[in-house]
């Protein structure tokens, strides 16, 4: 699609809440809708058709650029204050905003810029990003490009990790090659977590070396075109575990592969979030390993790492289980009963920790299709020993 | 300073401001304050004194063993929320909370978790991070650490550097290094811009390949324990060029470079921020340079790339030059009139774009004393011919 089309279903969701114009203010809603990369934007997009684009004087000559299409004023201020000036004086009277990406000083500020004009402002959700969620045929390849980037990553590491390496060498090798293989950057803090520190499920690379027997868990994307991926794999070095004092690793292993292998069959259009998430859940409990799978299954993935959907519990079922240790999301806004739509572009990622002894994640990203998803991240997921 | 005596300093803070406890969520504040790195946090310091960490479940063995003397409970929900409850149920009547680190859509779940019991919540601007400007002995040591990676990275990069390698290459290289010297990531994407390029002020690497004959920007910094390092280097490749129409290539490198000593001669405890970009503004005005130096002085720097204390014109001049194309910021709050405390680290990095010719900038990193200032990036200056 092109960006003058999302302009137009953006615009079209905004009249539709009942406001005159939208201002969108957080960068990769920006980008998405008019190509422009640079760090300091606000975006009008007029239900009646226009666009206008504000940044500043660094910005001058790559808004020219990358905005085609768009008009562009550069403003002394801040961006979003000199859009909501804009408007003002263009009589716009109900302008919308996303609640969600707009602090409290930020609206603060925009009212005042707006001065006597008020009430002028609606807060009308996450319009631009419930857009996002759905790729269009473009997006598709950039993101899969990115994908088979980080596939190609993790065959090579293959061949790189060895016992005694420290976490940090091997985030330093991962990201160089990812570099020279073009990336614009990692997509997140890559995570290496070797021994007793693969149970950490966000543990970053440190200076402890990779174990001579234990897992080490790989998650790690790319960004290419501004499109992320995101993949994770867990090898074993040496030889695994007997696990007298509870399940061992290789069985912990094949219940998280297991669970992972159900999660991405459960994928498919008009398949409830939630019930993906019970999926590969549902793997784990059976072989009495879900209590320490504390987190949700996955999420969506484009411009940005974390996007919607979410693949979680039902809201009821976390209630329920009153589970104070499971299925935390760091988000504000209420989750609510989704069902995947085709393009979609979620990760599934279920993960057993167990505190003081090792962990194990495997993580996808797939395409959502109408009869199923297509696999991007389909590096092996069978059992290594290095 | 001991974390115990952060957390005093920043409950006294909020007591002065009338409520009885902060809320702290923004990450770094939150670092700042408990030792806590994850990515999920919400903290609240009582101002009798206590203080207690909210995170989810992927975080419980990290929240123990980096936030010790604190209390820390796990919950199923956002953490904030969490935080919200904890305080309502504990009879806390108001709360403090920093109104540029809370979205209005997070304010409104605040509110909704707490229920029947507001008015409760009290904007009291950016406390934490206002005792963050100022670093303690501990902070500085390793802004030190972090920033003399950097300018061994630069010295390093001197070798690397040759006409016709892309962009993309020399930061592929440039971060390898970072990252075997132990960094734990860069601190923003890492600027290499060459020949035309050099004049945009934020391009990041690209494709395009370093020049036979021009200028190669590199700003660059990398992260070391939390703490971010900053340096701005431009070097020469080929001999330059002699400037038939405009100031010629050497003539803006010496201009900017006196403007960056005049810059950092300024610095001083008790100087205005304002008065350091003054100091350096001169020097290009007195060139004829300055209609093409488009943004601020410098930032204050630490656990982020980009704190307070901002060193740019005075609002009232901005207005007065009625400079559209210049000194934008895109933050929201209002510049106030601020100045340099001993403990400071800022950086001064003023530049020269001249669209679709070249540009020119240099960037130290320095601690404010009461005498001065320690430039913390001590790297050559020197007009370099590669």
């Amino acid at each position: 699609m092109s960006l003058s089309g999302r302009r137009k279903r953006a615009a079209a969701a905004a009249q539709a809440k009942g406001v005159e114009a939208l201002l969108v203010t957080h960068l990769p809603d920006v980008r998405w809708l008019c190509g422009f990369t640079g760090s300091n934007a606000a975006l009008v997009l007029g239900c009646g058709g226009g666009a206008r684009l504000f940044t500043d004087g660094r910005y001058t000559a790559q808004a020219k650029a990358e905005a085609a299409g768009v008009r562009v004023s550069i403003a002394a201020k801040p961006a979003a204050l000199a859009a909501c000036e804009w408007m003002a004086a263009a009589g716009v009277r109900r302008c919308g905003f996303d609640e969600a990406q707009t602090t409290v000083a930020g609206l603060a500020a925009m009212k005042q810029a707006v001065a006597a004009k008020a009430p002028m402002f609606a807060g009308v959700g996450a319009l631009v990003a419930k857009l996002r969620e759905v790729k269009d045929a473009d997006e598709i390849a950039k993101m899969r490009a990115a994908a088979a980037l980080g596939c190609g990553l993790f065959e090579r590491m293959l061949g790189v990790m060895r016992a005694g390496m420290a976490e940090t060498a091997v985030a330093a090798e991962l990201e160089h090659a990812a570099r020279r293989a073009g990336a614009e950057r990692m997509s997140f803090d890559t995570i290496v977590t070797g021994g007793v520190r693969s149970a950490l499920p966000h543990g970053q690379a440190t200076k402890a070396k990779l174990p001579r027997r234990g897992f080490v868990t790989l998650d790690f994307g790319v960004v290419l075109e501004g499109y992320c991926s995101d993949m994770t794999r867990t090898v074993h070095m040496g030889r695994a575990g007997a696990g007298k004092d509870g399940p061992g690793e290789r069985a912990v292993y094949d219940a998280v592969l297991d669970a992972q292998l159900a999660g991405v069959a459960a994928v498919r259009e008009g398949v409830a979030t939630s019930d993906v998430d019970k999926a590969a859940r549902n793997v784990l409990r059976a072989a009495g390993l879900d209590q320490w799978f504390t987190h949700s299954t996955g999420h969506g993935v484009g411009l940005e790492i974390h996007e919607g959907p979410k693949l979680a519990k039902k809201p009821e079922e976390s209630r329920k289980a009153g589970a104070t240790r499971r299925n935390a999301g760091a988000e504000m806004r209420k989750t609510e009963a989704e069902t995947l739509k085709a393009g979609m572009v979620v990760t599934i990622e279920p993960g057993v920790y167990m505190p003081g002894k090792f962990g194990v994640r495997i993580e996808d990203t797939v395409l959502v299709t109408r009869s199923g998803c297509e696999i991007l991240t389909p590096s092996t997921k069978a059992w290594i020993e290095l």
